[in-house]
Protein backbone atom coordinates (compact mmCIF):
# COMPACT_ATOMS: atom_id res chain seq x y z
CA UNK A 1 0.00 0.00 0.00
CA UNK A 2 1.52 3.57 -1.01
CA UNK A 3 1.29 5.93 1.71
CA UNK A 4 2.77 9.30 1.65
CA UNK A 5 4.39 10.38 4.55
CA UNK A 6 3.84 13.82 6.43
CA UNK A 7 7.33 15.24 5.83
CA UNK A 8 8.10 17.26 9.06
CA UNK A 9 10.55 20.86 8.90
CA UNK A 10 13.44 20.78 10.23
CA UNK A 11 12.10 23.43 12.64
CA UNK A 12 9.63 20.78 13.96
CA UNK A 13 11.84 17.57 13.96
CA UNK A 14 13.28 16.59 16.28
CA UNK A 15 15.88 17.92 19.15
CA UNK A 16 19.32 15.96 19.26
CA UNK A 17 18.74 12.20 20.28
CA UNK A 18 21.75 13.23 22.73
CA UNK A 19 19.33 15.89 24.41
CA UNK A 20 15.83 14.54 24.85
CA UNK A 21 13.91 10.83 23.93
CA UNK A 22 11.79 11.48 20.74
CA UNK A 23 8.61 11.56 21.40
CA UNK A 24 6.16 9.00 19.18
CA UNK A 25 4.39 11.02 17.03
CA UNK A 26 8.39 12.29 15.69
CA UNK A 27 9.31 9.03 15.94
CA UNK A 28 7.32 7.34 13.01
CA UNK A 29 8.18 10.41 10.56
CA UNK A 30 12.29 10.27 11.42
CA UNK A 31 12.29 6.40 11.77
CA UNK A 32 10.55 6.25 7.94
CA UNK A 33 13.27 8.55 6.85
CA UNK A 34 15.96 5.83 8.30
CA UNK A 35 14.21 2.94 6.87
CA UNK A 36 14.54 5.05 3.32
CA UNK A 37 18.13 4.84 3.95
CA UNK A 38 18.28 1.37 5.38
CA UNK A 39 19.15 0.02 2.29
CA UNK A 40 22.75 -0.03 0.54
CA UNK A 41 21.27 0.91 -2.86
CA UNK A 42 18.71 3.92 -2.07
CA UNK A 43 21.79 5.26 0.52
CA UNK A 44 24.09 5.38 -2.79
CA UNK A 45 21.15 6.73 -4.97
CA UNK A 46 20.63 9.44 -2.24
CA UNK A 47 24.34 9.97 -2.01
CA UNK A 48 24.55 10.76 -5.97
CA UNK A 49 21.58 13.10 -5.62
CA UNK A 50 22.62 14.82 -2.99
CA UNK A 51 26.60 15.38 -4.54
CA UNK A 52 25.34 15.71 -7.87
CA UNK A 53 27.16 19.00 -9.02
CA UNK A 54 24.00 20.23 -11.21
CA UNK A 55 22.15 20.15 -7.57
CA UNK A 56 20.00 17.94 -9.38
CA UNK A 57 20.48 14.64 -11.95
CA UNK A 58 18.74 12.61 -14.34
CA UNK A 59 17.41 9.38 -13.46
CA UNK A 60 19.20 8.11 -16.68
CA UNK A 61 22.39 9.22 -15.25
CA UNK A 62 21.48 7.09 -11.73
CA UNK A 63 20.44 3.67 -13.90
CA UNK A 64 23.30 2.53 -15.19
CA UNK A 65 25.40 3.09 -12.10
CA UNK A 66 23.97 -0.29 -10.58
CA UNK A 67 23.66 -3.52 -12.06
CA UNK A 68 19.46 -3.31 -11.91
CA UNK A 69 16.91 -2.50 -13.76
CA UNK A 70 14.79 0.57 -14.53
CA UNK A 71 11.90 -0.30 -12.78
CA UNK A 72 13.81 -1.63 -9.58
CA UNK A 73 15.85 1.62 -9.38
CA UNK A 74 12.61 3.53 -9.84
CA UNK A 75 11.42 2.04 -7.22
CA UNK A 76 14.30 2.60 -4.76
CA UNK A 77 13.86 6.48 -6.20
CA UNK A 78 9.89 6.06 -5.20
CA UNK A 79 10.56 4.93 -1.82
CA UNK A 80 13.09 7.93 -0.98
CA UNK A 81 10.79 10.40 -2.55
CA UNK A 82 8.07 8.88 -0.06
CA UNK A 83 10.04 9.26 2.65
CA UNK A 84 10.72 13.31 1.83
CA UNK A 85 14.42 12.82 1.00
CA UNK A 86 14.63 13.63 -2.37
CA UNK A 87 12.64 15.77 -5.13
CA UNK A 88 11.84 15.12 -8.67
CA UNK A 89 10.20 16.22 -11.67
CA UNK A 90 9.96 15.54 -14.96
CA UNK A 91 11.20 17.44 -18.12
CA UNK A 92 10.22 15.35 -21.77
CA UNK A 93 11.54 11.94 -21.59
CA UNK A 94 13.13 11.80 -18.26
CA UNK A 95 12.78 12.61 -14.33
CA UNK A 96 15.39 14.72 -12.36
CA UNK A 97 16.09 13.99 -9.38
CA UNK A 98 17.56 16.50 -6.07
CA UNK A 99 17.84 16.26 -2.79
CA UNK A 100 15.45 17.21 0.01
CA UNK A 101 18.35 19.18 2.13
CA UNK A 102 16.62 20.49 4.89
CA UNK A 103 15.24 16.80 5.28
CA UNK A 104 18.86 15.50 5.13
CA UNK A 105 20.05 18.72 7.79
CA UNK A 106 16.93 17.65 10.36
CA UNK A 107 17.85 14.26 10.18
CA UNK A 108 21.21 15.00 10.64
CA UNK A 109 20.59 17.20 13.85
CA UNK A 110 18.78 14.18 15.34
CA UNK A 111 21.79 12.22 15.14
CA UNK A 112 23.83 15.04 16.11
CA UNK A 113 26.09 13.88 19.62
CA UNK A 114 28.17 16.99 19.91
CA UNK A 115 27.70 18.38 23.43
CA UNK A 116 26.32 22.01 22.99
CA UNK A 117 28.15 24.89 24.79
CA UNK B 1 20.72 -15.61 11.60
CA UNK B 2 22.68 -13.45 14.11
CA UNK B 3 25.41 -11.00 12.87
CA UNK B 4 27.78 -8.76 13.88
CA UNK B 5 28.47 -6.10 11.79
CA UNK B 6 31.91 -4.61 11.20
CA UNK B 7 31.36 -1.19 12.54
CA UNK B 8 33.62 1.33 10.87
CA UNK B 9 34.71 4.23 12.79
CA UNK B 10 33.91 7.57 11.97
CA UNK B 11 37.44 8.12 10.26
CA UNK B 12 36.53 5.13 7.99
CA UNK B 13 33.11 6.10 7.02
CA UNK B 14 32.10 8.03 5.41
CA UNK B 15 32.56 11.26 3.65
CA UNK B 16 28.83 13.66 3.75
CA UNK B 17 26.36 12.34 1.11
CA UNK B 18 26.82 16.19 -0.30
CA UNK B 19 30.06 15.75 -1.14
CA UNK B 20 30.50 12.45 -3.00
CA UNK B 21 28.47 9.18 -3.56
CA UNK B 22 29.21 6.91 -1.16
CA UNK B 23 30.94 3.61 -1.78
CA UNK B 24 29.81 0.55 -2.52
CA UNK B 25 31.22 -1.31 0.60
CA UNK B 26 30.62 1.63 3.00
CA UNK B 27 26.64 1.74 2.15
CA UNK B 28 26.42 -1.81 3.16
CA UNK B 29 27.39 -1.07 6.57
CA UNK B 30 25.77 2.46 6.53
CA UNK B 31 22.79 1.72 5.48
CA UNK B 32 22.69 -0.94 8.14
CA UNK B 33 23.14 1.18 11.00
CA UNK B 34 20.18 3.26 8.88
CA UNK B 35 17.49 0.46 8.96
CA UNK B 36 18.60 -0.19 12.49
CA UNK B 37 17.63 3.08 13.34
CA UNK B 38 14.17 2.88 10.92
CA UNK B 39 11.73 1.57 13.59
CA UNK B 40 9.97 4.02 15.62
CA UNK B 41 10.46 2.55 19.00
CA UNK B 42 14.28 0.97 18.41
CA UNK B 43 14.49 4.97 17.12
CA UNK B 44 13.07 6.52 20.73
CA UNK B 45 14.86 3.60 22.83
CA UNK B 46 18.21 4.61 21.20
CA UNK B 47 17.21 8.02 21.95
CA UNK B 48 16.34 7.51 25.86
CA UNK B 49 20.01 5.84 25.86
CA UNK B 50 21.70 8.58 24.35
CA UNK B 51 19.64 11.68 26.13
CA UNK B 52 20.07 9.54 29.75
CA UNK B 53 21.52 11.64 32.68
CA UNK B 54 24.19 9.38 33.44
CA UNK B 55 25.44 8.29 30.20
CA UNK B 56 23.77 5.02 30.69
CA UNK B 57 20.47 3.73 31.44
CA UNK B 58 18.81 0.38 33.09
CA UNK B 59 16.86 -2.27 31.00
CA UNK B 60 14.82 -1.97 33.78
CA UNK B 61 14.09 1.69 32.65
CA UNK B 62 13.68 1.27 29.23
CA UNK B 63 11.03 -1.09 29.45
CA UNK B 64 8.08 0.32 31.02
CA UNK B 65 8.11 3.77 28.45
CA UNK B 66 6.62 1.56 26.35
CA UNK B 67 3.46 -1.38 25.89
CA UNK B 68 5.82 -4.15 24.71
CA UNK B 69 6.75 -7.16 26.31
CA UNK B 70 10.23 -7.55 27.71
CA UNK B 71 11.55 -9.78 25.13
CA UNK B 72 10.27 -7.50 22.74
CA UNK B 73 12.49 -4.92 23.52
CA UNK B 74 15.44 -7.13 24.12
CA UNK B 75 14.67 -8.12 20.50
CA UNK B 76 15.23 -4.38 19.49
CA UNK B 77 18.20 -3.07 21.57
CA UNK B 78 19.83 -6.26 20.42
CA UNK B 79 19.39 -4.80 17.03
CA UNK B 80 20.92 -1.58 17.92
CA UNK B 81 23.52 -3.33 19.71
CA UNK B 82 24.56 -5.23 16.52
CA UNK B 83 24.22 -1.95 14.42
CA UNK B 84 27.43 -0.92 16.82
CA UNK B 85 24.53 2.29 17.66
CA UNK B 86 24.80 1.06 21.26
CA UNK B 87 27.24 -1.20 23.68
CA UNK B 88 25.84 -2.70 27.05
CA UNK B 89 27.23 -4.86 29.93
CA UNK B 90 25.89 -7.21 32.13
CA UNK B 91 25.89 -5.96 36.04
CA UNK B 92 24.13 -7.77 38.44
CA UNK B 93 20.20 -8.72 37.06
CA UNK B 94 20.14 -5.94 34.91
CA UNK B 95 21.94 -4.61 31.60
CA UNK B 96 23.06 -1.26 31.26
CA UNK B 97 23.09 0.52 27.53
CA UNK B 98 25.39 3.65 26.01
CA UNK B 99 25.27 4.96 23.32
CA UNK B 100 28.52 4.64 20.87
CA UNK B 101 28.56 8.15 20.51
CA UNK B 102 31.30 8.27 17.73
CA UNK B 103 29.28 6.31 15.45
CA UNK B 104 26.37 8.44 15.79
CA UNK B 105 28.78 11.59 15.21
CA UNK B 106 30.05 9.47 11.87
CA UNK B 107 26.01 9.24 10.57
CA UNK B 108 25.20 12.40 11.38
CA UNK B 109 28.58 13.63 9.38
CA UNK B 110 27.20 11.30 6.86
CA UNK B 111 24.38 13.64 6.15
CA UNK B 112 25.33 16.57 6.86
CA UNK B 113 24.67 19.00 4.06
CA UNK B 114 26.28 22.31 5.62
CA UNK B 115 28.33 23.56 2.81
CA UNK B 116 32.19 23.74 3.23
CA UNK B 117 33.58 26.89 3.78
Amino acid sequence: MPKQLTVLDAEVCCAPLATAAVPADAAADVAAAFKAMGDPVRLQLLSMITSAAAGEICVCDLTPAFELTGPTISHHLKVLREAGLVESDRRGTWVWYRANRSRLAALSAVLDVTPAD
